[in-house]
């Protein structure tokens, strides 16, 4: 589970799924902290107040280190990082990924919200495609742009919140694929 | 074209775009006054300020306007409209709509990220069969929405902005929906 709290043990008593995760038959990542919690909202902030920059940051990053992930988008395919970097489409995308991350974030005190929130996300992206490999693609990007935010002063504590948020949300990702096959 | 300024046109002329749409053959909403972008602006954040439950009661009053629009959710189809209000497929998509107006209204100041934000969304609901029709079955409900957290106090300002960038919405689906043929 990903909130170790007595009000989280009773929503698994109640309706068998755990911060936002449904029991599933899957390995699970262990729980998120109070503190890991905080330190989610804290950082992210520092992403949100430059979604636009951030998000397209994030991308090339991904597309820096994973380059055959530059051909999910058939508009980049080919194309030199530069000219994906000014692309408008890369725009889009990048923003809408960090409102989906919003609306995950803003509803980490909502299990149920957020299963459904995250999983009609990994079901939009499975039939796409886009799954489990591509989340964890996307974790070293997010932490190599969020300890550049910080200025080199990442903490453990923020790596492995992190780390966590991007595992339910991979562990999501999979139950979905698993479901289309 | 969606806004009327001097920087307006200079972006008509440096790209063929004019607020964030591509100028295509098809008929084209008039232009939002600055009064109109203050006035969605306003009233947005008193939407915003309660999104889960005001995402839910917009998608309430459209099921209740258009029923046959219920039969879009197949985890909806034929349930009486009180287990559709209480279940969590509606939030996650109450949430998700509500996340991609707010990316919508963040960048009206923003053409070119504004039109590809539109256009991204609209390819993602055209490939589901939902478009031009269905934005348009979408504006009565929002009104009706907006006037009751105004307290019924809607004016005709508020309602000629909204109906605009709705329009706005609804000519890219159609050319979105026209690129799939």
């Amino acid at each position: 589970m990903l909130i170790s709290s007595e009000k989280q043990k009773a929503v698994m008593t109640e309706n068998g799924t755990h911060n936002g995760v449904s029991n599933g038959t899957t390995s699970e990542p262990s729980a998120l902290s109070e503190q890991e919690l905080e330190a989610i909202n804290e950082t992210w902030t520092l992403i949100w107040n430059d979604k636009k920059n951030n998000g397209i940051e994030l991308f090339i990053k991904l597309f820096t280190h994973f380059p055959e992930s530059q051909n999910f988008f058939k508009d980049f395919k080919g194309l030199p990082i530069e000219e994906v970097r000014e692309h408008k489409k890369l725009r889009a995308h990048a923003l809408s990924v960090m409102y989906a991350l919003k609306s995950f974030i803003d509803n980490l005190d909502d299990e149920e919200t957020l299963d459904a929130l995250v999983r009609k996300n990994a079901q939009n992206h499975a039939e796409r495609g886009v799954g489990e490999r591509e989340v964890k693609m996307l974790l070293p990007a997010f932490l190599e742009l969020l300890n550049e935010q910080l200025q080199e002063k990442t903490t453990d504590l923020h790596k492995s919140a992190w780390t966590k948020l991007f595992g339910v949300i991979a562990l999501v990702a999979r139950e979905e694929q698993n479901h289309l096959k």
